[in-house]
């Protein structure tokens, strides 16, 4: 049988989105159910990506379905495409699986010829708008499917309106449209070298065309890179019979949301025009009135209108946004789809349809877009202010929030400002780990380097702190102190706002309002803990983040690093003694002075988190990132601490490497110099047996391993760490338990898993490393081409952000299966910054990880998108 | 039943290698074909391993089970340890799986003691015999079982000595010996605060603990490094019932090969000494005599002993190395083993015995250690000279051969003084692609950083020239051009001589020999091509090389590198202008002035290859490599191409990355550029049409995509390739045939390898950067801690030499079947350094690749390499 390409509304349903497109399979659901909708057909997707294929053609049987249905359609309506006495009018309308505002939208009144108009004139009533429309429609279909520019258009209107004298398109009278359109086709013969169809049928293949066409025009694309649209869906074509909303005072048109969309509340909410076209609305030729006064103009038509939106939210289970047009006293359904939301209308709408029994709970948290939660914990622009905001760059969204401030371009600048009082926002060629103080004095940090996982995106999201990375359009010259954007310089102490959530940056100050969370939200939160089956921990290096972690509901944490701990400014001292240490015993001296901050941090965060797992991560960073790099500052240090420059100088240089990420860091470091770890390890457990005495909590500290690469490595490492801990207990006579596990972090670990599973009580997936060895992708060198992979759509999405399930994925499951042959009940987790992004969350459940972490920020994200894994991996097992 | 741990010579056999190690299972095998074997045990590796495991005790069983077998020796040899009248001696020696010099060897004539001295006087007749031998028994006994000082016994022997006046130890009385032996007595109860030992017993369980422990001392440990032994093999130790070649002249001692081990020639080689113990030969104070001298002092035995060593190179078939000792004309066997050769011989011995029907081909270059071969290539010092040399430091040995020259700090200098007719060895703290030209100067290179395929050790394999890598300690000042080793400065122009086989560097300047190939060899190599399955092909950048490569057998070129080629004198201009280009047609002016290069370049290389097939690898390394880095040269070079140094500054600054080997390089490079991949292509084409009309060889490029990480990636890059090969083809209106592939390095690209083979007509794997992602060792920075990873047994070995068939391997393996499972006869290649690693070899063969690729110097390896690799695959499918 030949393959079924076009459908009529009865032929199809709600679930058949794939293969009609959103609009199209609510079309027919409505139709299906009974309401009154116009009738017409749908060109599916599958004859997109046919047009695709056969390189934009449309084929010989699709070309006959269209004719076969536009039959139907004509003996449905009784009426005839082109015919001048009673022509069939149709919309075309693009209609995607997922809606997308990028594509081609709406052509009305197609069917319109020399001939038609005066079909549609005596039909309606009014030569006027006959004319009108044909006009329109000419310009309409001349901009969208002939690519003609529509300033061409727009000078010969505005030349007869000057003419006349006219102030308004609604002066304008029958004769001057039909001047107008003669003029028009003659621009199209000049453009086109050809004349304006005159054949419906021609009009109506040549605009499906443009419907395909527009999948992928550069909006199309950038939306669906945006939003991780797949690009291979297709577009689906919509061709409905046209109704008319201006045929007089029992005529009219409209758009309502069956709850509001803006905080939740349950009441019908939208607009309608009498006597109007739906074009007529967005043209704001009149004002549209507040829907609810449709209860006085056309009382019984509203009543009927209030019963279907009823009845569609009900038959939708969800908040419904509805095009209707009212053609003489007739209401007509024009299109129905499940309504954008704010969060907070969306928290609200899913609790509230809970409460009146509609939903069920794993629906109702399953309805919550994970990252909106996101814009509830964040400051946002004020949106007034936003509109008349100078947008001059765009970065990567690297961490959300909003945030204003003046211009700084050094940490040291920008803690000095702060401690002014000033706002501060910290410009930089791209961050390091000696800019966090810097960081943390900001209110928003931009770089132009790096990705969504490079040191400033990490640490500001850790920090809840507005960031935006790799915005490659400024230039930033730190020496200047002035960075250009555009042809624009901007000195230090000039005001810079950006938008974590977009990666805008605009120029000068903006509003921002501080979040507020409801009831609602709470509740919301409480059904998602209830759902899910993983756990979900932040990653938090200080007790303050640890506070906050817990605040948000985090059950523990994944990530402590401790290389943090390290900068602060009266321990770097000691610990570039350490470094620069020529035998042991230096080594070891300065490691002594250490201790007793080490300590302290983890007894701070083991008191923050009160019963809760910590997962603490040794050393991980080359040790050259501790020391300065410039002769001056070396020549500094070499003062302070007392040690010649030269030697000083040496030492920096024999610490630097071609590849630091490849090179002597985490565990390699304890192979070379043990006395690290066992520092560290003295103070995590010294660190619990006091805390446990002071507050009687029972710490079980969980000690990770970095960089672990096979089962040897550990076995080593393992032993130095245990023997410490074993000594630190005997020499206190007391006991405590610890766990000992390791990261999953380099591509061997991950294929050798069985092998590390056999000295690790956890594994810990480092996702930020894995995906840089798995990919070769260095996160803070990758955002430059990792932009142009996505344009030239060779990646998806950046693999920084969404973790690759088909490479490191793979590689995880491969390490997952191993790791758990070895030892069944091994804990297994992820830590990297995958751990707070939803879909990857969705991974993490389906191959059976006992937890994710995140930054605190995020860990309401978390616990949502792991509720939303566990409703999918429970659906999926039916 | 007990598990048993000792073995009597009659119950073992020469199979029984890992259990008995080599010497006791080679006694077992005398003595079960009935050769004169002085009876004995052996305990096994197994013992030591318990040892180990037991926390270094022997337990009861086995000390148990050493009991019976000795009441069992004292009943065969009648005699009794302790025994005053008749007393048992025996000889206590290590016995490892595989010999290894390190660990302790023997202690003669345990079981002597204060009584069972004069037993042995009475049985030999010769007083000062007896304490002699209970003297030295002592000193070598608290030397390798007591660990006290030696010189503290020399001491006392030369007091004793000064004290009489004797100018040699033969001077000496039994009164003396007996005077010392008290001294000697007193000496120990001082250091071990306990009385010698003298009941045998115990003696025999501290050596055999010594044996034991001797299995773990440093030299052991290095050596088995070096060679890449594992360390959980374990040591035996063999005892043996003592026989005595110093009980006048019919009795002697002697060592000897069945064949020259220098030079392969079918004549016993060895030395003898009558009336004397193995000691004596050792000690030197006698001078031993050649072996065919025995035919006139001791005839029969002679004869028997001719016979036997007959009998014996027989039964194992191969060359051995004998010890004996004649006691009153009696001959015994104290041990046979495969004799140790030079590389020559070793060619000698496998094609002579081939021709006497004693072994198959198939043994012979099985017999071969592909490393032997790489001697035979390359110049060595003269051993002589050699030995007078001052040995000042040890690095990596990076490219075998030796090379004497005068020192150079740059590649300049270096070109400027073999201008001059000097010898040059290039002296840099690493090398990069700048340094070249230089290194083509140099007759050896020296880096103090870089690990085995650093840039240093890979080109200079590349050209067969002599390189020492990472050699830790030397300091070199490039500005001072100086160079500190040790204590002492070597400046520019003195003389340093490196072997790239050891790593050594040598004060002042040692003769060199040049190699010579015979025709056994190129018989040999013949066998192996007859039997390999795999292909061997080259890496080679240029004709010369590619000659070279056919000249050692190449069937192919595995590894076309085309960066090389850029940083020509002539065109580096022209590359810096394409990177610094602004817009695309600048970048396209640029690369059109290279084109005509590359295109004679590639035709070279053709010709050169006749019709071997040549897989040219597209542009690799990051951009940045090709700038220069310094505000001189930039200042220099923005002068020579007209370019402003501000600008110039700006995009040198902008393509600097943090870890540029996981940075916008590979195929990536495409992505953003596609001009550099077209006109490379476009080469490429062109010189295989132009090859074709002026050869009449039908060339079929191989164009090998590198860095590729996803199937979509390689879709996008191979669409660039193709269409510009197609492009050319059609214009130059011409037909060939041409395949695109791609290389395995990145770790994504092995586990999608199922979708990459959907767009790869082969594959090449990348083994050197795959090890680099798969371990995250940057190759240039690891050097330092994998020999720390290596001396504390966390690595077996360097996972850039030998292939990690767990880790890197796994991969491999996924890789090669996902491959397959797409695309069945997809070609499956190795291009790494591996490619001539014989171990790595071995694991080619057995995942099933079609070919191996290495530098054209280590062909000859790679070509007996592999045939030993089918060797083994046949047998281990029989």
């Amino acid at each position: 049988m030949e393959k079924k390409y076009v459908y009529s509304f009865d032929e199809g349903n709600k679930e058949m989105k794939n293969l009609l497109g959103g609009k199209g399979a609510n079309l027919a659901e409505m139709t299906k159910i009974g309401l009154p909708v116009p009738f017409g057909f749908t060109i599916s997707t599958e004859a997109c990506n046919r047009y695709y294929a056969e390189g934009q053609q449309i084929s010989d049987d699709v070309a006959q379905q269209i004719s076969y249905n536009l039959k139907k359609l004509e003996e449905k309506t009784q009426k005839k495409f082109g015919d001048p006495e009673n022509p069939l009018l149709v919309s075309v309308r693009s209609g995607a699986v997922i809606s997308m505002p990028g594509m081609m939208d709406t052509i009305l009144n197609l069917g319109l010829n020399d001939e038609s108009v005066a079909g549609l004139a005596d039909l309606t009533q009014n030569e006027r708008f006959a004319y009108d429309s044909y006009r329109r429609f000419i310009q309409m279909f001349c901009d969208v499917v002939l690519h003609i520019p529509k300033h061409k258009f727009d000078a010969i209107l505005e030349a007869r309106k000057a003419e006349k004298g006219y102030e308004s398109d609604v002066d304008m009278s029958s004769e001057d449209n039909q001047a107008i359109i003669e003029a028009y086709k003659r621009l199209v013969r000049q453009e086109t070298l050809e004349n304006f169809p005159q054949d419906p049928k021609t009009q109506l293949i040549m605009a499906v065309k443009a419907v395909f066409n527009s999948w992928n025009n550069p909006r199309a694309n950038v939306y669906r890179q945006l939003n991780r649209i797949p690009s291979d869906l297709g577009t689906a074509v919509n061709v409905q019979s046209m109704v008319f909303g201006n045929m007089g005072n029992t005529s009219g048109t409209g758009v309502a949301f069956t709850r509001n969309p803006i905080t939740g509340e349950k009441n019908l909410f939208g607009e309608f025009l009498i006597n109007a076209q739906g074009e007529d609305v967005v043209a704001g030729i009149r004002t549209p009135q507040p829907i609810s006064e449709m209860d006085k103009t056309l009382p019984e038509v509203f009543l009927e209108f209030k019963d279907i939106a009823n009845l569609l939210e009900n038959h939708y289970k969800d908040m419904q946004d509805i095009e209707f047009t009212i053609e003489k006293g007739k209401l007509f359904m024009l299109q129905t789809r499940n309504g954008k939301r704010t969060a907070k209308a969306a928290v609200k709408v899913a609790v509230d349809m809970v409460s009146e029994n509609i939903i069920s709970k794993e629906t109702a948290v399953s309805r919550v877009e994970p990252s909106q939660i996101d814009q509830l914990l964040h400051p946002t622009f004020d949106s007034k202010e936003l509109d008349n905001a100078e947008k001059i760059a765009q970065g990567l969204p690297a961490s959300p929030g909003a945030a204003s401030g003046k211009i700084c371009f050094t940490a040291e600048d920008a803690v000095a400002a702060a401690k002014n009082g000033e706002k501060v926002i910290l410009v930089r060629l791209e961050t390091s780990p000696e800019d966090i103080e810097g960081m943390i004095a900001s209110e928003g940090i931009l770089t132009a380097r790096g990705g969504m996982t490079s040191h400033a995106a990490v640490v500001a999201r850790g920090m809840g702190k507005c960031c935006v990375s790799g915005c490659s359009d400024i230039r930033v010259d730190e020496h200047k102190k002035t960075v250009y954007i555009g042809s624009e310089e901007f000195k230090e102490g000039r005001y810079l706002s950006l938008d974590g959530n977009t990666g805008f940056v605009y120029s000068g100050r903006i509003q921002t309002k501080e979040p507020e969370l409801s009831g609602d939200f709470s509740l919301l939160m409480s059904w998602a803990d209830e759902i899910r089956n993983m756990k979900v921990r932040a990653n938090a290096d200080n007790p303050k983040d640890a506070s906050i972690a817990v605040k948000f509901g985090a059950e523990g944490i994944g990530l402590c690093r401790t290389e943090h701990m390290f900068f602060e400014e009266e321990r770097i001292p000691a610990v570039r003694k350490m470094i620069v240490a020529d035998t042991v015993e230096e080594r070891l001296k300065a490691l002594d002075s250490l201790i007793d901050y080490q300590r302290e941090d983890f007894k701070g965060i083991f008191k923050a988190m009160e019963d809760r797992p910590v997962t603490i991560r040794l050393l991980d960073p080359p040790l050259h990132e501790f020391l300065p790099h410039h002769d001056e500052e070396i020549q500094a240090l070499s003062k302070q601490i007392g040690i010649e420059f030269y030697k000083l100088k040496t030492r920096v240089e024999e610490l630097k490497e071609f590849n630091p990420m490849l090179g002597h860091r985490g565990c390699r470091l304890a192979v070379t110099y043990p006395e690290i770890y066992e520092m560290q390890t003295k103070a995590i457990i010294l660190a619990a047996i006091e805390v446990k005495e002071e507050e009687n909590l029972d710490i079980i500290p969980e000690i990770m391993i970095p960089l672990i690469g096979s089962g040897k490595e550990l076995e080593y490492v393992r032993k130095i760490v245990n023997e410490t801990a074993v000594q630190v207990l005997k020499e206190c006579d007391t006991e405590i338990s610890y766990k000992i596990g390791t990261m999953i972090e380099v591509p061997r670990a991950a294929v050798t898993a069985d092998e590390i599973a056999e000295h690790a009580d956890f594994f810990s997936f480092g996702t930020n490393d894995l995906t840089q060895m798995t990919y070769a992708f260095s996160r803070d060198d990758a955002g430059k081409f990792i932009r142009e992979y996505k344009d030239k759509k060779v990646l998806e999405s950046d693999p920084f952000q969404t973790l690759d399930k088909q490479g490191v994925g793979k590689l995880i499951e491969i390490a997952v299966e191993l790791g758990r042959k070895t030892r069944n009940d091994i804990k297994l987790g992820i830590c990297g910054e995958h751990g707070g992004d939803p879909d990857s969350i969705d991974f993490c459940q389906s191959v059976g990880l006992d937890y994710v972490s995140c930054s605190p920020y995020r860990v309401p994200i978390a616990r949502i998108a792991a509720a939303q894994a566990a409703v999918i991996a429970k659906d999926q097992s039916k």
